[in-house]
């Protein structure tokens, strides 16, 4: 068996000790003579691994006590439905505008709440390659909530700092940073992600959210949508996605044990990080395609400027165990997207690919 | 490692051949370096999984061409709102109400159509022990669809024949019969079910529907919750849930190479149950709670009439290695889920078993 690099923006790599652990245990987890597919969602042994899940991400993320960690279904984009039919009582919302993603979180909203969905800051100007300036004045202090995308996975951009939304809750997608550094979850009303990225397989959303802001939803809204049915319900009012909570749980273990907990990826991921962006910046053949002050610490697109040049590169990466690796169809060239389980010697290893390459290709 | 008979009522056995498979391809899937956890759900590997997925289930089960199958999330309990919202265009629907979930849907369509959802039969009277006989002068022709949970989880029973609901599209959760044996899709106007009884693992919901049924839904309904964005995607809108639909198209060729098709499914799942209901007819300690003609070829609920005597057999069995005995709630004593993955001989040392039992404690 060889596995290979993958540069994929999600799903992605997982821990290798997560997949062998989660083989072994497949046709009998811990003596229970079931996979943990198998098991009733109602069984104390599978309670054991929800609870185990969730008290794991408090422990690691440090969530206070006034959160509730929700396990839905549904990924981001029902969050994008889910956020405005639960938090906007007045239904009024800002968002700022920093990609596709933050694109259709605002437009899901517009169908939703109309006129109220307000856009007060955009970067697409230049194919969202920053984040923008964000100007307090343009905020709408009657706003419900204010509505990021912390990170995002097609540009390659990372909000350097939060913005200050005084007594308006903010809102963040953070599919895809979410485990890659701590993070002031206290700053936020309510933080959403779906796991195919830093958590565990997809099928699985997590929703981090202020207990006081739990309430009764619009008129209308399906009870699937509320964040009460499910806060009531300790996540199983229905049968929840019951592997990918228990992949996701092995994750965790494997960040707070074998890593050593956030402080400690945060190293790793700016460790990985720095060797790629300081190749791109010296070299003469790639570029980063993202301003500097807002780059992601997770998804780094780069292009050489010449779109055969580009291709060429992407095949002889892949056949050379470097896969996933074509950028995103509106960036164009190439994306890699180092998330947690990207061991340090991948990006070393791509790194001395891409020197090469560009040796014979100069 | 010692298997138990896991008669779950849901999430519940796989086919052991799936599970090792699964755990043999947990770290290389055919090659690619990859598990299927950590695929891109766009990259040409998965696109062969869930096509394949598709293919099977339609050559399973035989699904005509003007018929699209969608891979959704969030269990049946979803579609209790979905369905109205995308078929509900005149804002009128019918409902049978033969148990827990089926009221679930009726409540949920009552929240989203007020009036127009509509009860026209029910077995409450009896704790849903019976399916009620259905006379079509209390069917609405006006109503947009007629709505039945063919196989009844909790109460154990199955419609015996499917309603004649004239052009008014026949709509069942199936959640717990698919794939149990044949079924003529062409008598429904739409079918759901959460994989996490024949299917597969929790987390998947899978959705069969008549093409010239989908199109844009009631207004203020969220895009995830719209048939049309997931049919003008196959499924892939987003990330769909990637590994519970493997293991799906895994079942799926367990299905159809080592056991047959449906027909000799069918055979198998009728051999279980008369093993089951043959004794249940002739013990002097435990009775069946279902009427004859109404008995599920899944679900079989048993009492003995004594509940401290049902605590302690359900104590005794799991013991002897018979997981998940214990009735739901509503019903008391117990209940054998026996679905397609369950072995006859699962029910032959069951039935054993309980004779043994029966003796020790006349």
């Amino acid at each position: 068996m060889s596995r290979v690099y993958n540069f994929s923006a999600g799903p992605s790599m997982l821990p290798e000790a997560v997949l062998s652990r989660a083989a072994a245990e497949m046709l009998d987890y811990e003596g229970s003579g079931q996979s943990v597919m198998e098991m009733s969602h109602r069984s104390k042994t599978y309670q054991s691994i929800i609870d185990g899940c969730s008290s794991l991400l408090r422990d690691v993320m440090q969530i206070p006590d006034d959160y509730e960690v929700l396990f839905l279904q549904g990924g981001a984009s029902t969050q994008f439905a889910m956020v405005p039919l639960n938090l906007a009582k007045n239904g009024k919302a800002d968002f700022v505008l920093t990609g596709q993603w933050a694109k259709k979180a605002y437009s899901e909203a517009q169908k939703l709440l109309g006129d109220g969905a307000r856009a007060v800051a955009s970067s697409a100007d230049k194919t969202f390659s920053y984040i923008p300036a964000l100007d307090p004045a343009a905020f709408h202090p009657d706003a419900d909530y204010f509505h990021i995308c912390l990170n995002n996975t097609i540009y390659g951009t990372k909000f350097p700092t939060l913005p200050d939304t005084g007594s308006v809750p903010l809102v963040a997608d953070v599919s895809s940073c979410i485990l890659s550094e701590p993070l002031d979850v206290s700053r936020f009303g309510l933080l959403y992600a779906g796991a195919q990225k830093n958590m565990g397989p997809a099928g699985l959303t997590v929703v981090i959210v202020r207990k006081d802001l739990i309430g009764e939803p619009r008129e209308g809204t399906p009870t699937m949508l509320s964040y009460k049915t499910h806060a009531d319900n300790g996540s199983m009012y229905n049968t929840p996605p019951c592997y990918a909570i228990y992949i996701c749980k092995l994750v965790l273990q494997w960040l707070k044990e074998d890593i050593g907990g956030l402080e400690a990826m945060k190293a790793i991921n700016e460790q990985k990080a720095a060797l790629l962006y300081d190749y791109l910046d010296q070299s003469r053949m790639f570029k980063g395609t993202v301003e500097k002050g807002s780059r992601s610490l997770m998804n780094i697109p780069f292009v050489t400027g010449n779109e055969e040049l580009d291709a060429r590169f992407v095949k002889a990466a892949a056949a050379a165990g470097f896969v996933n690796l074509k950028g995103h169809r509106t960036v164009g060239g190439m994306r890699a997207s180092i998330y947690n389980a990207m061991p340090v010697e991948g990006v070393e290893k791509l790194v001395a690919f891409m020197e090469k390459f560009e040796q014979e290709n100069a």
